[in-house]
């Protein structure tokens, strides 16, 4: 361990101020822009398998975290092999009032220092984004080329851009003191000096996903350790190691940069535990960010009283296809979109809604069946080679998929059966493609969530039904993401309506390399907030702005 | 009625584009500013009073908000006579619904026009100022220069203010289309044109407060509607008629530029019958603004779930009393502090911590027993006149007051007793001054919020347990103000850090002719948001960035 808290890092912290004032801009522009390459050339493998291999079969490195009082492990890679790494287990009696000793200090720091601290934690992480991908890969399922990209650069991207967001908030009043003069009349003016502080609310608690460890945790992560929050990380049972990694980096950053390290603590479990519904209500636990089922999300939202509670839980996402001029561009578009991450992402759409006469298209009008067929037959022709489809579909992610998968044939008319694919590197590796089951619009099946590689291709009269299934489905169950395929103006007003009235984000007519399941970070919003799939947005002023407070200190001049 | 949907008012709106910007200045400067005179000269007496006449009596003139289905009222004025007025009893479900109607355009007119008009709105309030000091008055006990000021000029700035922070943190995006170039090395880049739309969760509810009903409730009423959520406004049923007024003119304002004025309604009830308890949980209600006991603050924070819901409860605000150069300054500055609108104001200070052995003056050591016999003689001293204490003191806003004021006594040993004053205009009028009641920091009482002109002296053994009683105090039972008094350096770190950790606002050392009680918009943070006394902070980033969200249209450039 490198901890020093008398080391002079200063030097190696400032060097992130450009990097911050770009973030700023960026979240402002919102055009193009990332200080991290996602070349897979950029990170070399081997040296991040290395690194992985030195992880395994060994108690994780976090012995200076206080209040362990046992450790913990039994993380299962997808691919078939346990990982062997056990965490400790803390005592939150005796982790948490160590956490809280360290606020003062970091509250003291003010905005900016804690932004370029935190910006040096990403670039740490940076460096080691090859151990994360084999780490991500490992925990989650992603092939290895996608957990190299969303579990490492595209993950610090909506890091930093949580940093950005949390420093613009914290700088709305001025840094200095403020000398306030009311004219009285003839009189002597009133004059007061005050002064204002960014004030963190207490411990933030951020509770890690299967799937997505560090992409998802990152954001909240760093919106409360900006915020001046320490940060105690809960990660999923099965994916502890990418999380355990990044605590382990913060630690050492923070104590380099001359701060307490138990700013950012890990507080892993057995699985079943349930440890988040325990430190969820803990008092000192002021702020939460959760990615996971709905079931949790919305106790979280009722109970934790004491906290702001920020949360992505699940959602039915859909595309409604009424024409194109670029029909061969939509079906390889949305085959992709669909076999990505065997559709375990919260972005991937799950019902295409196709009117039964079909739609208009550069090839002619294609029926519903039509639709269907060919779209089968692009997934089918996507994944024809075992070698390719593994590395875009990766494996299933923990044995409710499988299951899932197994009974979703029995919900309608089955138009493309899902496959077993056998991975060529990773024989146990539990790898199929999507399934597309037909249902009709007045089908219940359609309105639950089927998180896997499950398409629905719900039949609909018309367009205007699609909408307003559409309308219905965001309402009552949410969705991450929306795309629509249309030529028409009338209908993409029709379809904006509709999604600015309940609150998702639209992509449309999307035929190239650009996929509804992707956003990017500094341009894109990741889910609404404003609609159940999501309380929080991914990241916007109200993922921040809650986490901390001014207090202010006036005084006569 | 002047409402006319054709009507070419925009230059009317654009007038405003100046004061948007000042303001847009302001909240980020935090000097002295403010866009209205708060000289009572600036607003004839004479005409407000004709004004005020001419409502009561009569319905108020609401025909035109849907959904009536019978008149209810039934204010009495502190002062001791009948308002006589009564106002429109909404059908919920034929009224929400045409407010919901009215959002679409006003959602599409933008975050700078949404400004520009609700600060019209403002405008229109600020003319009619001694109109609402007269209503202010008759429904809260407050005397007439402060009705008008706080209840004015003060109320309309702290509604600017909302403005400025709902369009600042709407315009984090840029307003028009954006494009997204993203480089794919030797091929075509990928290119993305993004519009970002603030959307409105759905319908705010504000509910009112009976002792500033226009002070407490500008905030969250203009924060809502200048975020494009439609507002319903549920006021006191005590203090309605300054929250009808303004809902008129919003509505004439609205409809004068072009919007439906159902995008402001009122919802008028009797007394007990509950009505804020059955909104809070419409669906159609995503926003609440609450002011009032802590009890119903509790409860809408723990249910109202399908809102973002900001409250201001209530405290137990504190005094530490350490040390001083200027005791006269002192004794004259509190005096006038805890006599200021007889107590009623959710910043009076009531528990006043002064150390047994004493604390340092420039008159001398003064013990506990001193401070407290020179700080009544100060009260009665300031309190003598009738006239002159009717002007400060105003009348006990409900029969509460009173009641809770008998029984204070027996807390205690009396070192100040209430008394009844007789006001020279309204002889019905429920007048008394401050009663100081003798406690040690041990006894429970001291822990409760006695809303009022109660003033508790706790005795406590040394500044140290003053500093450990206040830190207590917050933490528990959360505090609006904190004053402290000190000449020490030490102290006031001391006091300083107590304050940042449980996160309360601090005044130093006010000797003159500004009080605790008195936050200045643009410039002070009214509650922190952070303690028990409130979950909202007037005005920061967190009261205005969850009232609405951004939902992006991205396509292919």
């Amino acid at each position: 361990m490198t901890t020093s808290a008398t080391a002079p890092h200063a030097p190696a912290v400032e060097a992130h101020r450009a990097t911050l004032e770009a973030a700023v801009a960026a979240i402002r522009d919102r055009a193009f822009w990332s200080p991290h390459p996602e070349s897979p050339r950029a990170y070399p493998a081997d040296e991040g398998a290395a690194a992985f291999a030195a992880l395994r079969d060994r108690r994780f490195p976090l012995d200076d975290q206080p209040g362990t009082t046992g450790w913990v492990g039994g993380e299962v890679s997808p691919y078939g092999f346990p990982l062997g790494v056990e965490y400790p287990h803390p005592d939150p009696d005796l982790l948490l009032p160590a956490m809280r000793a360290a606020l003062p200090a970091w509250r003291a720091a003010g905005p900016e220092t804690r932004a370029l601290v935190c910006l040096d934690v990403i670039a740490r992480i940076n460096a080691r984004s090859a151990e994360f991908a084999h780490a991500v890969m490992h925990t989650t399922g992603q092939a290895y080329p996608m957990a190299l990209q969303a579990g490492g650069p595209h993950a610090q991207d909506r890091g930093v851009e949580a940093v950005a967001h949390a420093y613009v908030e914290q700088t709305r009043v001025p840094a200095t003191p403020v000398t306030w003069t009311k004219p009285q009349g003839r009189r002597e003016p009133l004059v007061l000096t005050k002064e204002f502080t960014a004030v963190p609310r207490g411990i933030g608690l951020v509770v890690g996903c299967n799937t997505f460890p560090t992409w998802n945790g990152y954001p909240g992560l760093f919106a409360s350790l900006a915020t001046g929050n320490p940060v105690l990380v809960k990660p999923h049972p099965r994916a502890t190691l990418p999380l355990a990694l990044t605590v382990r980096i913060a630690r050492d950053a923070l104590a380099d940069a001359g701060f307490d390290p138990n700013l950012v603590a890990l507080a892993a479990e057995r699985e079943g535990e349930g440890v988040a519904r325990v430190l969820a209500l803990r008092p000192e636990i002021r702020v939460i960010d959760y990615t996971g089922s709905a079931a949790f999300g919305d106790w979280l939202e009722e109970n934790a009283h004491q906290a702001a509670v920020f949360t992505e839980k699940s959602g039915v996402n859909t595309v409604v296809l009424d024409s194109t001029d670029d029909y061969a561009g939509l079906l390889a578009n949305l085959a992709f979109s669909l076999a990505l991450y065997s559709g375990q992402m919260c972005t991937t759409p799950q019902n295409l809604l196709i009117p039964r006469p079909g739609i208009a298209t550069d090839q002619g009008r294609k029926t519903y069946d039509e639709v269907v067929a060919d779209l089968a037959a692009a997934v089918t022709g996507l994944l024809a080679d075992d070698a390719r489809a593994a590395g875009l579909l990766g494996a299933l992610v923990n044995p409710q998929v499988p299951r899932r998968l197994a009974e979703a044939p029995a919900l309608g008319e089955v138009a493309l059966a899902s496959r077993a694919v056998s991975h060529p590197e990773h024989p146990d590796a539990t790898v199929r493609t999507p399934l597309i089951v037909k249902l009709s619009g007045d089908q219940p099946a359609c309105l639950t969530e089927q998180f896997g590689p499950i398409t629905f291709a719900v039949a609909v009269d018309s367009t205007e039904d699609a909408l307003a299934l559409l309308r219905r489905t965001i309402r009552e169950h949410g969705a991450m993401t929306v795309l629509g395929h249309t030529t028409s103006a009338a209908v993409e007003r029709a379809l904006t309506e509709v999604c600015l009235d309940e609150c998702a984000q639209l992509s449309l007519n999307l035929t190239g390399g650009v996929y509804v399941n992707q956003t990017a970070a500094f341009s894109d919003f990741h889910g609404s907030g404003g609609n159940p799939a999501a309380n929080a947005s991914l990241v916007d002023g109200a993922f921040v702005a809650p986490r901390f407070r001014f207090v202010e200190v006036r005084r006569p001049a």
